[in-house]
């Protein structure tokens, strides 16, 4: 098969992250022999660093052009506390699933076995979870019109939906709910905000196309209570940009550590593939970023954009097999593990690459 | 001490919960000799069936007369899943907290030792885990302008923060963090959102006048995901209406269960002290809901309204020796509680009075 891959690292651990992801994809290829060829592009505040905008134009055009995008992860510590900067590495990110109509973001919360003693919750509740998260990815309060108003002495942004904006991310989630335990679960906060309201209405309204999957729905307060106390309970969820943000960082404490989760982003055109942490300043450059939720956003790539179930499993397969052997990074790594098994990134990434 | 205290059980499991969260405050009074008197007042969906209004004038008029209130919880499933309905429950809860003006809701999350084990989260993780979280309780998404338009095909609610908001919430939270570690942690979005921003920007400002509190940032993604990480890097935390909304409920998973949870919501009148948990109409009626989180908030009422240290500490006692003698509610009993040390509400209230 050829195809064609963009690569993003964007900022912090991205980049040293995304360089071992693309070294997996390059192993796949070589030995299932397809031919991929790849570009890089710039986003975040590299972007900004280079040329004044966090998503440039060459960015946007090699991303439409390509037939997937491998993508690292965007932000910088210099803006946070600036509430004046203009241009924030954020922006890119944003301005990306926009551009490329990414509604749809895919985020499957799946344990590996070896991992059960990473988390932070009891392992005897969380045997057995396995959540796929549709976080809606370009509407709600992170597109609405936002503003400082009365001088600059109040700030608004604007929490909106529209009904052909529900409906399409509820279908991609009752359709993968038909494929799994035939369970959806709907996250709102329908008892006070009204787009909330929109969103119940026309999730029960999709559901009448669906008579086999039972359709739950709870607000975000009790679901962010519920992922915790029963994690087991989730199968598939569907819920808003913000609600799914918050909803899938808690989440990732199901599966041991941020650094083991992976997403894809899809929609009207481009899939983009990206672990869900950040930047995460603080260890950047350190070289002891956890690779895997890049290695298996690659074989979520590999999967979803290309077909290549086969490929993707591989990957899997491997990851699982190297968490066996015993090999962890710092974030995974417990009281019971000894130091000369706790791996950094690159040395993570020979492993997994040893076992493809 | 003469008080004059209003009782507003509200909806569901908030009429069964405060009937014992009242008779410890009168076993109090009449331990200690003060002088309570008591009336009633309705809310909610109890208050709609009954005036068709879910906040009667009559209610909001004893409740400004009051010296505290003692408050249920709020809600009716039948209301959930019709988006048309015009007048909720939920609306009662909402304007009784502007018209009070009630804009610091405190949330205390307290793990009692011997609850240990009730919680989903490891032990050796939760021990010593010790959080006061400040919500906001009179802005932000819940109040601003909501409708619905583009022919009822789109909806909008309005996030919105002025600076005053901000600061007086911000100054009860450094407060706080002045009497206890002198650590504080600001939840926003500040990454995405203007009024994000804004906050930030205040509570830098505030911070200025309380140097040795040590002052952090968290985005609410990080902070859901690291209060179950990481629970005892938590002390004083304070956040928006809706953040913390979800944020509280999640955290409620570290006290063993939302039974246990006490807030006092304070401003500028009447100070309203409630449990966090909701109606739960699905145990309505059984007699089985825990009572523990009414009788923590009428400790909360004595301390903070009426300034009854020893009063308040008294019932704190009673509920840790009740545990102590081994007695649960349903909610926090575990595999290796005995079938007969799990109290209904009622058997458990006698429990707590016979302590006092
Ligand atoms: C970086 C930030 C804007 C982003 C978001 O909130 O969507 C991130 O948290 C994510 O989940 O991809
Ligand atoms: C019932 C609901 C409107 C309320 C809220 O969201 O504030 C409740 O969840 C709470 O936390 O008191």
């Amino acid at each position: 098969m050829k195809k064609h891959i963009l690569i993003v690292p964007g900022d912090g651990i991205g980049q040293e992250v995304t360089a071992v992801g693309k070294k997996v994809v390059e192993k796949i290829a070589a030995k299932f022999g397809h031919e991929f060829t790849y570009d890089e592009a710039l986003i975040g505040h590299a972007a900004i660093e280079a040329t004044g905008d966090p998503l440039p134009e060459e960015t946007l055009v090699k991303m439409k052009a390509s037939d997937a995008v491998l993508f690292g992860a965007v932000g910088h510590p210099k803006y946070d506390n600036d509430p004046s900067a203009k241009v924030r590495p954020e922006q890119g990110l944003l301005k990306m699933r926009k551009e490329l109509g990414l509604y749809a973001n895919l985020r499957p919360i799946k344990l590996f076995d070896e991992l059960l003693e990473a988390s932070s919750i009891k392992p005897e509740l969380l045997r057995g979870a396995d959540i796929l998260f549709f976080r809606e990815l370009t509407g709600d309060v992170y597109f609405g019109k936002r503003e400082r108003i009365d001088g600059g002495n109040t700030a608004y942004d604007t929490m909106i939906y529209s009904k052909y904006e529900v409906e399409r991310i509820a279908r991609k989630a009752f359709d993968a709910a038909m494929t799994r335990g035939k369970k959806l679960m709907s996250v709102d906060k329908a008892n006070v905000l009204e787009s909330s309201r929109l969103w119940r209405e026309v999730v029960l309204e999709v559901a009448k196309d669906y008579p086999e999957v039972e359709l739950s729905h709870q607000f975000v307060d009790a679901a962010a209570m519920l992922l915790i106390k029963d994690p087991r309970k989730f199968d598939v969820v569907v819920t808003g940009n913000l609600f799914g943000d918050i909803l899938t960082d808690e989440a990732s404490q199901i599966a041991g550590s941020m650094g083991m989760l992976a997403s894809a982003s899809i929609g009207d055109s481009t899939g983009v593939y990206e672990p869900i942490h950040g930047s995460a300043h603080d260890i950047t450059g350190k070289g002891v970023a956890n690779p895997l939720a890049s290695i298996l956003s690659a074989a979520l790539m590999l999967d979803i954009s290309f077909g290549l179930k086969a490929e993707s499993e591989a990957i899997i397969a491997a990851v699982d097999a190297t968490l066996k052997a015993g090999f962890r990074t710092g974030d995974i790594a417990d009281a019971s593990t000894p130091k000369d098994m706790i791996l950094g990134t690159d040395a993570m990434g020979e492993q997994i690459l040893s076992r493809i």
